[in-house]
């Protein structure tokens, strides 16, 4: 949420020659995603959104995540479409640091999403999910299950600080991780579909952003992600009616099997898990009066309390 | 440079009605202006930008800066123009805080202008004085040379720390101090153009913005704030270049009387410490690691050292 980099009149200059552009018309810094700076830029070709990557993405995954993009766009999947320099790269150099220029998309994200806009969401994931059946890249889960007890265990001392209790309670989580991803059906998923990353028109899908944890993983677990994303009324409270909607959007483009069904529960007790993991990490790592706040880990402290108690997928709308 | 403010679901809404702009398209939080929270707002009825004012700015000022902008934008000067609610009010209520809409200028600001550009800014600055003339609302400098003493005498110390032997100079500065700016005409200034209030479209002036130091005070001090802030090539050195040619791009709109031309080092070294003032008194009071870097007092004190050689307006290119 801030421009970590600042783009000069000739950093600019080069990027419009390299994407072929042309002129300029507005350049505006903008507070979208956490880890990257991004920047609106109208020029006569259109708008586009520059961003710079900041140290958090790794270098190394970045043509997948544009590959993953680029597919999806290519495929009338409303996602960013990641343009191509002169040399036919994504990417464009500035002090060190990469930057890719994507199309622009319209919608705003909403904070309270409402049932028919869980609905939408649903069955644009599930959208995603088969127009990335025939994509061929591949990346593991650099947070899949095996990464959380290392980020956890370390600030269990801070878990219990935050909140007595939550130490013991989310240990037990975490000696009860067994990798139900295995044998459900896997492809490209998004990771991340928070409702920060969803461009609503109304209550349509006007664009799906960030596309920087996309990772091979279990299908249904891009689907609890969502759930714990979407439906919460608090963090405390799920709305029901807002998951029915959000699995009825979802299967009404691709039906759930009965064993990812199965699964959701543990499935979105993982996902909070993992949002968990990250957040307490975050929060141990930033120090007071940083320029970015870190999300708070108890958010997913009191999901985790909802989903110990959850018996079936039903439990979820499901 | 920064999202003070977050709008939630329920505000968008009350503000697109209020201002009867039909449906959200794109919401983006931007990093503009330094004080106030801005959003670029795209609806059906068109691009706007949307200012939440923060503590920053007086309530009592802003319909004075509404109808500044007003007046200009009517006038086919390119201002942001003031948007007004169903019931004819600039003013929508967010949380207490007074929010506005104005309309969206196209443009990028330099961080370098060149030639040209100054040329062109010193035209628009003249155009800005002639088309204020039959504007009748008022509004004393705030940070006019009175106020200077007050801002600078009780940070002497910290100027001491942060450049030895500062204290002595800038207290000589502001012994000198006489208000030279009587007796010179006077209208409604700009009081703030500097590179990053411009919105330039190549050479051309797309747009001027950010009006919220706006006042009642001298025309030519407001050439001397230019000169300051757009004809320096580094802190100390200035280009006389770019001087001559924002000279000549005022003079083209608006011929300078001689009591003006002779006016200019007095008031280029005023304005050179109206902004060494607000500075160093930004530093003093912004703690460490705050989410806004104040920008640096020294700029300025460099600026001053270059000011008191100054013998005349040739020294300026004017």
């Amino acid at each position: 949420m801030a421009v970590y980099t600042d783009l000069n009149d000739d950093d600019l200059q080069r990027v419009l020659e390299a994407y072929q552009l042309g002129q300029a018309r507005a350049l505006k810094g903008i507070a979208e995603g956490v880890s990257n700076t991004n920047f609106l830029l109208e020029t006569e070709r259109g708008r586009f959104i520059l961003t710079i990557f900041e140290k958090r993405t790794d270098p190394a995954d970045l043509p997948f995540f544009m590959d993953v993009m680029e597919h999806l766009a290519e495929h009338d999947f409303p996602a960013p479409l990641p343009l191509h320099t002169k040399d036919g790269s994504y990417f464009h150099d500035v002090n060190g640091k990469p930057l890719a220029v994507v199309s622009f998309l319209s919608g705003v994200s909403p904070h309270k999403p409402n049932v028919a806009q869980c609905r939408a969401i649903g069955a644009t994931l599930a959208k995603l999910h088969l127009t990335l059946r025939d994509f061929t890249g591949k990346r593991a889960n650099a947070l899949g299950p095996s990464s959380w007890k290392a980020m956890i265990t370390p600030r269990l001392a801070l878990a219990d600080y935050l909140r007595p209790g939550l130490a013991d309670s989310v240990e037990k989580d975490l000696a009860l991780i067994k990798d139900w991803r295995s044998g459900l059906p896997q492809g490209v998923i998004h990771a991340d579909l928070f409702p920060d990353n969803a461009l609503l028109v109304g209550d349509s899908v006007g664009g799906v952003i960030d596309f920087y944890f996309a990772c091979t993983d279990a299908l249904a677990y891009d689907l609890a992600v969502c759930l714990n994303a979407w439906c919460f009324e608090t963090t405390k409270e799920y709305n029901i009616t807002k998951g029915q909607a959000l699995f009825a959007g979802y299967e009404s483009v691709r039906k759930l099997q009965a064993d990812e069904r199965e699964a959701i529960p543990a499935l979105a007790r993982g996902a909070a898990l993992r949002f968990f993991a990250t957040r307490i990490a975050d929060w141990a790592d930033t120090p007071e009066g940083a320029l970015v706040r870190p999300k708070n880990p108890l958010d997913y402290a009191d999901r985790l309390d909802f989903h110990r108690k959850a018996k079936g997928a039903g439990d979820y709308g499901g």
